[in-house]
């Protein structure tokens, strides 16, 4: 079978562009929020319409149900025995879309504007799951065979942990055997930098409930008597970092390793902080200040408070003292960094620190991954380097990435397949938040990226 | 006119209980939530119905508009020029009822159970408004004629700083002129001690807003790179108090006076922690640790952080940094401290320390109160602690308030008499809170004490 080459994908792609278009936005329509039990039924039929895509195309598919969402399993084996084997990796499911009142046009409405997709999971991940989908699928409607075989696993409970994935991977790690693994939920630093992923952060998430009196309290007939939760609760997560942006947990940084100089020379963590400064509009003040941005953002871990809630928050006021406060945090972990033993740090310490009057409860979600690091000699990561630098037309960069994809490593284990990431998000792409978006130029990029890697892959 | 003696009203409130407790039931059934623009007009449907109650009594009465809600004006005057005029005040808005879940039955489905009576307002201030009118309802019912000039000042705008009210004092001091001014809106330290209440604290809130990026962020692609708003809002909260409770706001308690050795002794500043820690199963560890839990109440300024919210706080986990992190907060403040200048000086420390790559904007609520004290050998202060001796059958105590009624010192001035607060409140009642209730025995006392004192007041 003789290679595509890149201008009969070209082809394809402007040909089709149309129905690949109208199949991405429907595909976007569904609200398939995981993380809200309100959403149960979109996200599944948000699974049964990928799944009948990957039918379509040819794949042979089942839907392996899970503790959160189904995961989607697709395999096409006809390149043979001898023929190496990629497994595909990609979520269906989406974050929440609050606050609902700040996006410009509704998030399950896809629409286009200046060459831009707006919707919950434009970018994240379901445009990079379907200008993968839609490569492929270019690749059989050409050829009617891949030029090596293709096992899918989009999973259904990323943006919630990939519990249900995590949990049923030992019952199907022979299916999901291969012998390269690549995560396609990743970015490039830049529109014009090609580059490929060497790394994630690892992530461990936890939720802290304080506790003062057994009711809501007047804070003029109690303040002064009673110990305020709310009070309490600001006391101890803001001393959890100290004025350099260290944080203050004893034991936090144990594991973590200086980079060795050779692995430093092969990232390029140049970070184009002005732009980056202009664009989100604030400054770059975050993380631990004696190391460089890029540096901050990914070989150095994290403490972030994801939500605080307590008290009244509505119009006008309310002078109370409240029962309880609440707050979500979440840990960005390096290498040698477990995620179970820095949930047990933080855990310890805020109850440990509880004021007196008050109690604190902490309770570390499990399931959370360890940060990843992958061989940039390997075939895999090769094969997508050539594949970025062919279609962007210069040379791969290797980046690290800051956010986590948990199950990677898992994913990795149980296919026991080398691993490398990739994708095409952009720092600007507002994932995770209102007026999430993604280029229709990107979109065809990566189905460029994705056909041409997997005819290096076929090579000896 | 014969004094009415108490067994004439305690035979009077007995034979006319059940028509007395229905019209206490029907004016707790009115949504009137004064700071949530929604219950407008429920809010004025309450107003209407208690003017209409005063008018059905005798009085003369009118509905001044205000900015919030209107004022209910009422005055009977047939006691002749002669004779004293008393001002009483009240208020007919309630908190808002969140949250919603912790309440035990509908906020505004009064139920009665063992005795007492909840609702949101049983106690603050329907309950206390009731009785009164029920008092001065029964002194016309039984003699045609009260003892004393009475008129009724009752606002719609208490739970939102009054600021109504205060806005259309200067148009209506010459009607409000009065000799003596009684607030119904206080307590007592338990159900066996009678006291009148001597001062108050004073208030002064703000919101508080910090802005990071300009929109939320993923905690892992930017986490190490912004500076998290919810980081900044719990670092500046978290500093606000030291270890001893002392606020850390420079100039904070410059105006502090120590309270003078003579006036203390008049004062009961007795607590009883072991049934305080019982009731509300926590430690009276709030305030500074360096007073007496009754001092830090009552005659030590607090801050108290009523409301924070920021970020992601639904079922499940979003990694999110948000882009705005909200607070609210409220101080109680002494004699000698003003409301304006204690604002700007927490609007200054916050603002001036918002960490670099966040912005700091604290909006100060107008119109709030200066603390209150009042002449124990008033005329007005003795009539009251008489009624509360002959009803409790023991010595008055005189007291002092941890809370708040910003309007005293400006209905004293407009009003230009002496003033008073009284009330039958309890630290167990839950105002401001789920399960708000107020005891029908009580309800009665508070009858007799209001009827007895009109009657202590006409005496020369």
């Amino acid at each position: 079978m003789d290679s595509l080459s890149i201008d009969v994908l070209h082809n394809y792609y402007d040909q089709h562009q149309k129905s690949l278009v109208e199949d991405y936005l429907k595909f976007l329509s569904f609200p398939s929020i995981s993380t809200d039990p309100e959403y149960q039924e979109p996200t599944l039929a948000c699974a049964h319409w990928v799944e009948n895509y990957l039918a379509e195309m040819g794949f042979k598919t089942e839907l392996w149900p899970a503790s959160d969402h189904p995961v989607i399993y697709g395999e096409w084996m006809g390149a043979g025995l001898e023929a190496p084997t990629l497994l595909i990796y990609h979520h269906y499911d989406v974050q929440p879309v609050d606050p609902l009142e700040l996006w410009e046009t509704p998030p399950f409405q896809p629409t286009i504007k200046e060459g831009q997709v707006y919707a919950r999971g434009a970018q994240d991940n379901k445009g990079q799951c379907f200008y993968t989908l839609a490569a492929v699928k270019a690749i059989l409607h050409l050829q009617k065979a891949l030029p090596i075989n293709v096992k899918f696993c989009i999973e259904g409970g990323e943006e919630c942990g990939s519990h249900g994935l995590d949990e049923i991977l030992p019952r199907y790690a022979e299916r999901l055997k291969a012998d390269y693994l690549v995560i396609i939920d990743v970015g490039i630093p830049d529109q014009d930098t090609p580059s490929v992923v060497l790394g994630t952060r690892g992530l461990v998430a936890m939720d802290v409930v304080v506790t003062g009196s057994n009711i809501d309290l007047h804070s003029g007939s109690h303040g002064g008597l009673v110990f305020n939760p709310l009070r309490a609760l600001t006391k101890l997560l803001g001393h959890l970092h100290d004025n350099n942006g260290h944080i203050t947990i004893p034991g936090f940084y144990d594991q973590v390793q200086e980079m060795k100089e050779e692995d430093r020379q092969k990232i390029d963590f140049d970070f184009d902080q002005a732009s980056y400064e202009t664009f989100f509009q604030t400054e770059a003040t975050g993380g631990e200040l004696n190391f460089s941005p890029q540096e901050r953002n990914w070989v150095r871990p994290t403490l972030e408070i994801n939500g605080v809630h307590g008290g009244y928050c509505g119009t006008g006021f309310k002078t109370v003292i409240p029962a309880k406060a609440f707050a979500k945090i979440s840990c960005r972990l390096v290498p040698d960094q477990e995620p179970a033993h820095i949930g047990a740090l933080v855990k310890a310490y805020l109850e440990q620190n509880s004021p007196p009057g008050t109690e604190v409860k902490v309770d570390v979600h499990s399931g959370f991954g360890k940060a990843v690091r992958v061989d940039i000699n390997s075939k895999v990561v090769q094969a997508f380097a050539k594949a970025f630098s062919e279609i962007f037309n210069r040379p791969c960069k290797y980046i690290l990435e800051g956010a986590s994809i948990p199950i990677t490593p898992k994913l990795a284990e149980a296919s026991q397949s080398e691993t490398v990431l990739v994708g095409l998000g952009l720092l600007s792409d507002q994932i995770h938040a209102p007026n999430e978006h993604f280029g229709l130029d990107r979109l065809k990029k990566g189905f460029l990226i994705v056909a041409r890697a997997l005819q290096h892959l076929a090579l000896k």
